[in-house]
C-alpha cells in the first residue's frame, strides 16, 4: 500500500521536524478552543479570521499534495503524523501521548477540552468511541498482532466528563489474522465506557509480511 | 441538566452570530489542513506558530469559562455549535449539515480531509464510529425518541477513502426508553461501515418530560 512511506530520514532530523511541527499544531488546538470559547466583539472576530487566512495561505505556498500518511524511516521508526488521534502535526488529535508493553497493551493519561463534547460538558460519545478505536488497534500492534478495525463495540456505562481522562486497553486473544482487543476510558471515579474490537490484518500485509517486506509490513495501522 | 441552556436569542441575532462564527472556524478548518500538509520553510513555520499565538490570546481576552454546551432560544432553536461533529464553531467538526425527516431519518453528504485519516488515504475507523454515533443518534432524536448512547456496534466492510462521502441512519425500533437506530457510511461505490446503536432516554430527561419542562428536555442529546 503506497501510503506507508519509507522515506530513511535520520533519527536526528525527526527529531527535528517533530520539535517545529509539534508546537505550530499545538498552537493551532489551541485556536480551535479559542474560536469555541470566545466572547470577542465581532471586528475582533473578523480580523482573526482574516489573519488566519493569511497564515494559511503562506503555509499553502509549499505543501503535500494529500494527506500526511504513515511515514517510517530506515529504523522502523514510524510517524502517523496525520492520526486523528495521535497525529503530532494534526489539531483535530488531542493528541494522545501513547505509552506500549510488547505483551499487547496501550494506555494514555489525556484531556479533552471544549472541542470534543457532545452532550453539554460531557465528552462526545463518539470521540470516545475514536479514541477506543485508537487505542485497542494499538494494543493488538504493541503485541505483535496488528490489523485494520473489523468491528468495534462500544457499550457506555454514564457519560464521560471533559477533563482529565485514561484509556487502556490489552489484547483478549488471537485468532489467525484476527485479533480480539477489549479497553475501556475512565474518569477519576473509575470506567465510564467499554469498548472490544476485532482487528484483522489485511490481505495485501500479509502478502508483505510472507514475502518479507518489513517496511512494507507496518507493526500498526495508525 | 444545567448545561441545556436557554438564552431567548432572537432567531434573527442567531442568524447573525452564525454569519460571524461559522467563517471564523472554516478559516481554522483550513488552517488544521494546511499545517498537516504544508512544506513551508522553518522560519515560515516559526512566524506562523506566532501570529496563531497573539490570534488566540486576543479571542481568550473575553471567553466563556468552559464548553459551549447546547443551548435554546424560546422557539426550541437549538445550537450545539461546540459539538465535535456538527458544532458550527468547532473546528474539529467537518462539520456535518444534517438533514432530518420526522419519521426517524438522519442523513448528511460530507468531506473528510487529511485531518480525519486513520490508515494512510483512508478515514480513521474511529472517525467513522464518530460520525455514525452522532447521525445515529439524530435519527433517534428526529422520530422523537431522543436518548443517549447506550450501546454503539461498527462494523467495518472495507477502508473508507478520505473523501466525499454520505452517512444516514433511521430508527429500526423503540422498546420503552430505549430506541435502536442503525445506519452506515457509503462511498460512490457502496457501503463502508455499518453501525448500530441503543440510544436511551435519560432519567433527568424523563423526569423533566413527567413535569412538563419542554425547555429543559432536549428533542436530540447532541
Amino acid at each position: 500500500m503506497a501510503g506507508y512511506l519509507r522515506d530513511d530520514l535520520s533519527d536526528d532530523e525527526i527529531d527535528r521536524q517533530a520539535a517545529l511541527y509539534g508546537p505550530l499544531a499545538a498552537s493551532v488546538r489551541e485556536l480551535v478552543d479559542a474560536v469555541i470559547r470566545t466572547e470577542a466583539d465581532d471586528e475582533e472576530i473578523r480580523t482573526a479570521r482574516a489573519e488566519i487566512e493569511a497564515i494559511t495561505e503562506r503555509l499553502r505556498k509549499q505543501q503535500a499534495d494529500g494527506p500526511f500518511g504513515v511515514r517510517f524511516n530506515g529504523e522502523g521508526r514510524g510517524r502517523a503524523w496525520g492520526n486523528a488521534v495521535v497525529g503530532l502535526r494534526n489539531a483535530v488529535a488531542p493528541p494522545l501521548q501513547m505509552q506500549h508493553e510488547p505483551s499487547g497493551r496501550a494506555w494514555a493519561d489525556f484531556h479533552l477540552g471544549a472541542a470534543y463534547e457532545g452532550p453539554p460538558g460531557l465528552v462526545h460519545g463518539g470521540v470516545a468511541a475514536l479514541i477506543l478505536d485508537q487505542v485497542l488497534g494499538e494494543a493488538a500492534g504493541a503485541g505483535g498482532k496488528p490489523g485494520m478495525t473489523g468491528t468495534l463495540t462500544l457499550r457506555y456505562r454514564r457519560g464521560t466528563p471533559l477533563g482529565d481522562l485514561h484509556v487502556e486497553a490489552h489484547i483478549d486473544r488471537v485468532d489467525g489474522i484476527k485479533t480480539y482487543a477489549v479497553g475501556h476510558i475512565s474518569d477519576a471515579e473509575g470506567v465510564t465506557v467499554e469498548a472490544d474490537g476485532v482487528f484483522i490484518l489485511p490481505k495485501w500485509a500479509r502478502k508483505a509480511i510472507a514475502d518479507n517486506e518489513s517496511a512494507a509490513a507496518p507493526s500498526r495501522f495508525e
